[in-house]
């Protein structure tokens, strides 16, 4: 499915003990364009691979699609191009969706077909639009019982399924895991949107039911990243860094306990604390 | 303009010390939607603040302006919503942008019209397009003469100008320095995208010439960061941790001395050193 590192020379200059040139790994980033009945839905710049996954957790998090079956196919570009020495070549870059019916894309995923309302927009119109698109309320008594010595646990085991940023410094990752800590699928990526879509994607395409599992992301929790929890049915989300305000308030109003600065021996809890098992 | 931080109650799990209950200070995330001409043109979910310049910027790395004489005008949306209790309130997160002669957007930033040729899009695709809308070649003797004991300073000046991260833990920042290590400019926000269009934005309104500065960004170094900086004719992108392998080959062929992983006292440079200047 295409290379994820590659090597170049680069030049290392040490203060301390001069300079000296060396082979460096480096992670591939290519774009992805997706195509959706024909029609461009979007140009991501992601790490290659796992891009049926990625383009079915982008679909449902946006929510274009509620499962699997809403897809009848999901493929790279069939062809091939002339490169400049005259070979044909496939970058597999390309994935073109067909969904059931060739219904093609709701309006509101249509850029420039969108016109909010007057000046009015704010945080509480993003939080409404999920709400409307959501297939439900999340489930109070899913993922509960959650102890936090095994929550604190979550980056390390996420960092240690990080192959290619073990070997370039150059990725995000996202993971479910249970709520006992074991890993059930993690992912990596150059954009931690991509890592989240990558591994909620996943999901879809297993038709795993994500309501008991914590999504783990090695990074901030934004706005975005509550929004593709929430829409998959994601009860619990933990980043190892900062969320903002809005993602504060929004994993509050849509039921997700949202924990941050999840390090070794503490971590901070910002919405539905319930889920937690109290401490011994 | 907007506040940028606010406070919500967290609770805080130490397992070696109990739990408690206590205000966090959180960064403000909130959407931005910009207009061009009347059609929107993205909602963008950013830190409020510095708004105009962002829109320059991102503009300006886009290609659709080259310098602010382009922009006729660039404001708020001006009127007001009623929100639930009934008062009249501007949520200044809508901003309206006219181009010199109602050109409108270039079909190239429209969606849905650019449909790439066939199955071979790549990254190279991605360079061709940037040096086809780059206004000239990067000159190879502005931003000289960079001592790599003055670039290893300028991550930690960074951070000092990052009054919101010091407080949230929750913002990436973009700063542009003198080669002798003066910040011009620092800017924070949630996404680095938008840290990054703020700075250069900045500068398209300030009319400055960046091609003698040094722009540095908290993060890692992808293909757009590298974007950005070529189209604003940045001789020099600095960044905190890993470039990818796109966001190399695209300095390389750009013309931009790319260096990553700028830490205290060492540095990689992955391309054009030639503007470093040789360690004593």
């Amino acid at each position: 499915m295409g290379r994820v590192t590659t090597r170049r020379p680069v030049l290392r200059i040490d203060l301390d003990g001069g300079e000296r040139r060396r082979p460096d790994t480096l992670v591939v980033e290519e774009p992805l364009e997706i195509r959706v009945d024909g029609e461009v839905l979007t140009v991501t710049m992601r790490m290659p691979g796992h891009d049926v996954e990625l383009v079915h957790g982008l679909l449902r998090s946006e929510g274009v699609i509620a499962s699997k079956d809403d897809v009848t196919s999901a493929r790279y570009c069939v062809g091939a191009v002339q490169d400049e020495q005259g070979l044909q070549v496939n970058t597999y870059n390309v994935i073109e969706v067909a969904l059931l019916g060739q219904r093609g894309l709701p309006v509101s995923t249509q850029r420039g077909l969108v016109m909010h309302s007057g000046c009015g927009l704010c945080g509480k119109t993003s939080i409404d639009a999920i709400r409307q698109s959501l297939p439900g309320p999340l489930d109070p008594d899913r993922a509960g019982g959650l102890a936090p010595a095994v929550l604190v646990r979550l980056p390390d085991a996420l960092r240690e399924e990080q192959t290619v940023f073990s070997r370039t410094g150059g990725t995000h990752a996202a993971g479910l895991f249970t709520t006992g800590g074991e890993p059930v699928v993690v992912r990596e990526d150059v954009g931690r949107h991509n890592a989240v879509d990558k591994v909620l994607g996943w999901a879809v395409l297993e038709e795993m039911d994500v309501r008991d599992l914590v999504l783990v992301v090695s990074s901030r929790a934004s706005f975005e990243i509550v929004q593709k929890a929430a829409m998959s049915g994601v009860g619990v989300l933990a980043t190892i860094s900062a969320p903002s305000e809005l993602a504060v308030a929004a994993a509050d109003e849509l039921g997700i306990t949202l924990a941050g600065f999840v390090r070794r021996r503490s971590l901070n809890v910002y919405s539905h604390p319930h889920r937690l098992a109290s401490s011994p």
